[in-house]
């Protein structure tokens, strides 16, 4: 290594609200150390480290690198692409070791979920036998909160602030029709895990408040439980709020929205289109003879900058300053976790969890966050999450009265090798 | 009339973020008066007052009172209750004056669409026809901005700042992976006027910001020329972001999510359900090869009091007071309506208009409003809607990190009446 080493930055996976305050604060803690040059970005994830489609973010304007905390999404580019083993992939990864070598990269660091710190591992590891001197450090990212080895993720706080406020208005809307849209169903995201979903009970202050309801993918669903459910619901306050995180399933693991699962054909009679809401939806009208609609937030609940958790967003930047530390101090195959301390007022600091632990891990909603009937959390979830949505990020507003944020340049870092593939 | 008389309150129709500001603003400016005796609320809509479910708000603590401005949807509680002509429901029209007299109500005060001012004419009309003195004066309320008589409408500015902004941030995670999900659609609210949809067009500063395309009710949706706007954008961003207006309708006026009419049949090829959103992912999907996505807002919109426009709720605040002060000063008949000064600052006052002129008009978006090719809106709409969406309404935060909102304790008014029906 020369006295000076590039580092390179990438993110992956569904973007959040707080990913790119994680990039600020890896960049900013890069920009200043001098063991590093140049700070990379690898446009969109490690495709663009195999495509050596690299841009210098060292030369980007310090506003808009310090803007990256108001801005949602991932604004290096994220992707979808996962690398397969060792031994059914060994061409991508010494591809990118020589990326890394052809660009003087030794330090890398990566934004995202399991599957990130899984190729995160297994480039370390490769680096690491075939002698090429890199520092691996990964940064934990998801709002699905699903990562092992972290008390939560950055970009779960948000999305549950946002979540749980969203409850409480669309709550507030139907508690003023309900002479006649009775039930209101949200979508929330979480495909394995219920967090998403869980997060949004904080809306309930009073027994009367939405969400009525709350369904898990970590509780079976059963199709006469949840008709028995909207009708007591209904009887108690006449009308009833539902949030449903969008991977529920059966009791055989079926997703309720699957056209070939057992449940679909047995109970539901016909084929389900659509998404989980609808489903929901057609069951209540169905059922229970009253009008339902549904609200799907979509992208949009992993992206309302407008109204992120501060919390959230210091701690997301906090890791990502944190890994750079890490990785200055020889640190490596590590990713950064965030550590909840003891006491009754709550405290964060970060951690280090080996990478291969993390990337084969995951954390679902404990049974004792969930209450015994499987439609609502407990106060153990409440105590759990409240932290983590405290503070509004501080939001730039246009003269246009709308938010502002920021774009990098990209100035691409010119190619040295044969094209990828 | 006794020397002093009471007031009654009511809200109809789809709740708003700004419709509790604008009962907030007639019943300050009641509470105040010495003309007025107690303010009463008629619990949702015009059906409270026909089943004679009223409660008195002003025994309400004042702080719920003001809190009217902080909280979204309709407190007083709203319906969907439309009457019919004073030929069909004669006898409803009575009881509404029966109510009235029974509880010494001599001023009326609607919080509505062109349906309650429908409603409000025809109420005032027989009770100058019967002898009895009413005062009746409406006050404007939809997102849905197609009222005739006024600028624009309490509620608008709102939904407009929210739209535009879920606009931007949701196009910023397409513009982060758009290497696998290449396009979203956002659907919004609007069933017959694309206002809402037009004002997602604030959100695109740069070319390549979203929304690339938006699709009003007021143009006819035309199947080939959405998949080469589709085609084009794709071709100039590698991306596509596109709004929708739920009513989007084909050359003969049939809704394009219609599972009878000849579009479907013909185009599509197969039965659509589901909505607008939905409808246009498949077609996206089948015809040009990439995912899509869709985010639904829903009720979300409209009650999104986190992030509200604060010229939309100060307006609708003036329009109670004003609609008060009309009252007072002996106007009836008539909607407060919102006056757009001329001059190159945006300032606006309240004016007057004949009930029935509102009831009978409806506002859809102004061809020179929309682009040439349909798909997009001009500097004319976004100079129109630039000055609504100025400024965040104050937020109250609780220690739990969410929006603190009121309900009224809803005291009732002991029936003196036969039930209803």
């Amino acid at each position: 290594m020369s006295s000076k080493a590039n580092a390179i930055i990438a993110q992956s996976g569904g973007p959040t609200t707080a990913i790119n305050s994680s990039a600020c604060g890896a960049i900013e803690a890069a920009m200043k150390s001098d063991k590093i040059g140049r700070v990379y970005g690898a446009t969109n994830g490690i495709l663009g480290v195999l495509q050596e489609d690299i841009f210098d973010i060292s030369s980007e304007n310090p506003k808009t690198i310090s803007m990256l905390k108001r801005t949602p999404a991932a604004a290096i580019g994220s992707c979808r692409y996962k690398l397969k083993s060792l031994e059914e992939s060994k061409e991508d990864y010494e591809r990118i070791l020589d990326v890394f070598k052809a660009h003087d990269i030794h330090y890398f660091f990566y934004i995202g979920g399991n599957d990130s710190m899984d190729t995160a591992d297994k480039v370390n590891k490769l680096a690491s036998e075939t002698g090429y001197d890199l520092t691996c450090v990964g940064i934990p990212k998801t709002i699905d909160n699903d990562l092992a080895c972290t008390d939560h993720c950055p970009g779960y706080g948000s999305v549950a602030k946002y979540v749980a406020t969203c409850a409480m208005e669309a709550g507030k809307d139907t508690e003023a029709l309900y002479t006649t849209d009775t039930c209101t169903i949200l979508e929330v995201m979480g495909r394995n895990a219920g967090w998403i979903a869980a997060s949004a009970g904080l809306a309930r202050r009073e027994p009367e408040d939405a969400p009525h309801l709350i369904y898990l993918p970590e509780v079976a669903f059963e199709y006469d439980k949840f008709v028995s459910d909207v009708k007591g619901v209904l009887n108690d306050f006449k009308r009833v709020f539902i949030v449903a995180g969008e991977g529920l399933r059966d009791k055989d693991g079926e997703y309720i929205t699957s056209d070939t699962g057992s449940f679909s054909k047995d109970s539901f009679g016909h084929k389900q289109l659509g998404g989980v809401a609808e489903t929901l939806k057609d069951i209540v009208e169905r059922e229970v003879g009253i009008k339902a609609r549904f609200n799907k937030l979509g992208t949009n609940q992993r992206s309302a900058m407008h109204f992120a958790s501060l919390t959230d967003i210091e701690e997301s930047y906090m890791c990502g300053n944190a890994a750079v530390e890490a990785a200055l101090s020889g640190v490596s195959g590590k990713m950064v976790t965030l550590v909840r301390e003891d006491g009754s007022d709550y405290s964060c600091t970060t951690g280090l969890a080996n990478l291969s632990d993390v990337a084969n891990g995951e954390k679902i909603v404990p049974r004792e966050f969930i209450n015994e009937a499987g439609n609502g959390v407990t106060d153990a979830m409440l105590d759990y999450v409240r932290p983590l949505v405290q503070g509004e990020a501080p939001v730039s507003i246009n003269e246009d009265g709308l938010p502002v944020f920021m774009r990098f340049e990209r100035k691409p870092v010119d190619k040295k090798l044969p094209s990828y593939k």
